[in-house]
């Protein structure tokens, strides 16, 4: 025992400095948000939890735009959201369309085979978005349970559009799934209003608090299904209806919930209240509109086609002849600034540059512009200033 | 889209009182570790996040007494460490030798079943320890993959011995899983020691942060096992050899860790080491003597014999005539203090009393004692007091 006495490990206190979080998140978190978490600490069964726990689910179903009673933070992080959407509305033998068109498409896909779902894979190219013909196909010549689909591909900067997407599986008797990570708080997700079964975020995008938790909501339609289920759902963690007995009126232990980062939950979707869903979909599409505006006049360009475009998550094509990493480095050592490299085959070859949640600001959007010329200028590319451009279009939503 | 403005719920900043948490956790939280949480936020693969990772998981070394390369926390609460281990060891068709002598062990069970496993179970009577002579039955008459054990069950109050169990399961070709969610930073857990091949537990109790993390542990025999599998692991999320990549040198992202988790984990391991682990463990028993004094003297009885006793979690029989509830209650509105609930066949009959982590002090001990004997009381049961008994023990072991 003298050995493990000696080989006790000394630190330092933890300290980082205030990066400027413009990659594809965790994005910006406001200081009321950390603050949020130096609350004391209550016990999960606490009637003052409890109280917590309801404002959260009420602020959820203001955020998702749904009634849905089954509305909730999983545990864990977006993925982990992604999974309990699957896992419970999946059973093995169950046809499942998924829709690929990034990074995140195919962890669905992955996802759902290890759930033993057969998928039936509806592709597009990375950057573009899916063909809701070719999803109508699949939905003719299968006889799917769930068709998937991620509203804001975070690895391309893609934006899918919704509209009509329910209502097509419903008249197919399948359920529609949406990934909402990157979507929710940047981009109406309408959950009711779009018919979406099944949907999935996180705590650290959109909503602007430390990553940890993964917000869900899940349709009746969807409840009834996992109801008639003729396998448990194969993880007892992700389990949704036993989730439920404790984020409901039982109150039923489940697991301990992670009590702090409900406090940053809580806070931070209360701050996205206070804005209002509206006004937010709109700074974010006005700081993009002027970034947008920046990057052009720098004479670079974006990886997605204008009608396709995140707000939220910029996707930048690195000239040639520039360094990704080494611009990425210089906006970290010298700007204190985060950006995102590229994932799968756009790696190398694009930037991901997120104003999300509360990072989406004017002073952010110039502030990244001017960073990027630096930083390219010392990796030897120069090019002119973006911030004129982006100023005026601030200028002419003005009037 | 009016009307969803219309309904944004508005909410004041959430307070919390400063609760005594005597349950069974989450356990009080330093200071210190709650200020880590206001941290900046940095991004999941920032240089300076992936250093603060290798000092936890070199804390975690030190704090479960191993060598093991593949000790990091899970992203969620220790119920998803606990699923990560079945997953990961446990294929479809597997026999599992599952030992059960409270809610917890039939937790595993559950897990077990859902993973596949073909169950053997080995149960003792709630608030008594497992016989290890009928695991060694179970080894000899099955062909069993894995042996799961909890160490420190949380419901009962029982503390298992390990010493040989390691040894024994490796004798007949099986790995040993042990639960030690209320046991490590309060008990001796000794992976390497005890041969433990796959070892979890979670963030709020022995360490002392919130609640959110589940550090795991697994042997050198474990990950081979895991490697060997015909099968891929049935979770996405819970999938070790993945999420080692980015805990690993590989630093091949996998999800968004938990951030500012991560720090306050970071920070309680690292009031951990500061104290090192036989003072805590000392600390661990002195106070539970001390408290276990008290109630004897008080005329009050533990469920538990002496020689299994937590040191961590006191399971106190509600004497005949008392509200288990009332007291509880008074417990928290009259003293702000929070026990524990019976689960199980012991609901209603106990209350858990937990002195762990920083709350396990000289200060606590009397302060739940007279507490408990006034809100027994106030529900009309009078008993003489503890804390002279419990004063002496801390007397004598001062010398």
């Amino acid at each position: 025992m003298v050995e493990t006495l000696q080989r006790a490990p000394t630190y330092q206190r933890f300290e980082a400095p205030e990066r400027k979080l413009f990659g594809p998140g965790p994005s910006p978190v406001d200081s009321r948000v950390l603050q949020a978490m130096t609350t004391p600490v209550l016990g999960h069964l606490d009637p003052l939890f409890l109280a917590c726990m309801d404002d959260i689910k009420s602020l959820l179903r203001y955020t998702f735009e749904t009634d849905n009673r089954m509305t909730l933070p999983i545990s864990g992080t977006g993925s982990a959201g992604m999974e309990s959407c699957i896992v419970n509305l999946i059973e093995p033998g169950d046809e499942a369309i998924i829709c690929i068109n990034g990074f995140f498409g195919e962890r669905l896909l992955e996802m759902t085979e290890r759930a033993g779902g057969k998928p039936v894979v509806v592709r597009a190219e990375w950057g573009t978005p899916i063909d809701r013909n070719k999803i109508e196909d699949a939905l003719k010549s299968h006889n799917a349970k769930v068709v998937a689909i991620v509203q804001a591909e975070t690895s391309t900067g893609v934006l899918q559009d919704l509209k009509g997407l329910g209502e097509m599986a419903h008249r197919h008797g399948a359920l529609l799934i949406v990934d909402a990570v990157t979507a929710l708080g940047t981009h109406k997700v309408g959950v009711d209003e779009n018919q979406i079964d099944a949907c999935y975020s996180c705590s650290q995008k959109g909503i602007g608090a430390p990553p940890g938790l993964a917000p869900v909501t899940f349709s009746e339609r969807a409840v009834d299904s996992i109801r008639k289920r003729k396998t448990r759902v194969q993880s007892w963690y992700l389990d949704v209806t036993t989730i439920e007995k404790y984020w409901g009126s039982d109150r039923a232990y489940h697991h301990t919930a992670p009590i702090s980062m409900n406090y940053a939950l809580r806070e931070g979707l209360r701050l996205l209240a206070e804005e209002g869903l509206e006004p937010r979909w709109a700074r974010h599409e006005l700081n993009h509109r002027a970034f947008v505006a920046g990057i052009d006049a720098m004479g670079l360009s974006l990886s997605v086609a204008p009608a396709d475009r995140l707000w939220a998550l910029n996707v930048v094509t690195v000239p040639e002849g520039v360094s990704e990493a080494g611009v990425r480095t210089r906006l970290l050592e010298d700007f204190n600034i985060e950006i995102g490299a590229g994932l799968g085959p756009f790696k190398g070859r694009v930037w991901r540059i997120g104003l999300m949640g509360f990072g989406s600001t004017r002073e952010n959007v110039l502030m990244v512009l001017e960073a990027l010329r630096a930083a390219m200028a010392r990796e030897g590319k120069t090019c002119p200033s973006g911030v004129e451009a982006a100023e005026s279009v601030y200028a002419a939503s003005r009037g």
